[in-house]
């Protein structure tokens, strides 16, 4: 007798460590570029930003799905937009997603 | 004798019902706004988008701190890039953040 999964938490009340989602990844990266582009270390991006150095340093693995308030923290403390984040350090390459059918 | 409070999960881990912060209010206006330039109910959107329909209507309200990928499925599912939403939709309006100190 099969059972049914448990219904999952929308994934913005997961904690996704370990979790390696492609986009999270890039933005992680873009993170670190713009980061080390400013000279700064994961510390003093932390202190910016107001968030905790080990949480900066888990979303630059790519192991955080970073909720929208935090992504607007980092942009400002990056001191660029999110759009600038997003469009200058690769994270959406083309600028577009992939195309849907 | 005081009692510390507990330490408090990270922003992405929380659920943010009823928590209406600027960005996210700004965030739900723009989904809502492009939603309604493709003619899509919230209940099309949510399933072009993967997520559920209350999840889709409490984003529109601002009501949600979504993820960064339910950001990105929201911005597929209206045909553009994360950073074309942020652009395009009046989130970041004057492509900058507010100026830091």
């Amino acid at each position: 007798m099969s059972v049914d999964p448990a219904p999952t938490l929308p994934d913005d009340c997961a904690v996704s460590h370990k979790r390696q989602s492609d986009i999270n990844q890039r933005f992680g990266r873009a993170v670190r570029r713009r980061r080390r582009e400013m000279d700064l270390s994961q510390e003093e991006l932390a202190e910016r930003a107001e968030l905790h150095r080990t949480y900066v340093s888990s979303i630059e693995r790519g192991e955080r799905n970073p909720s929208l308030d935090n992504i607007e923290k980092l942009a400002k403390a990056l001191d660029t937009s999110i759009a600038g984040l997003f469009t200058d350090y690769g994270i959406e390459v083309e600028g577009e997603p992939e195309s849907r059918s």
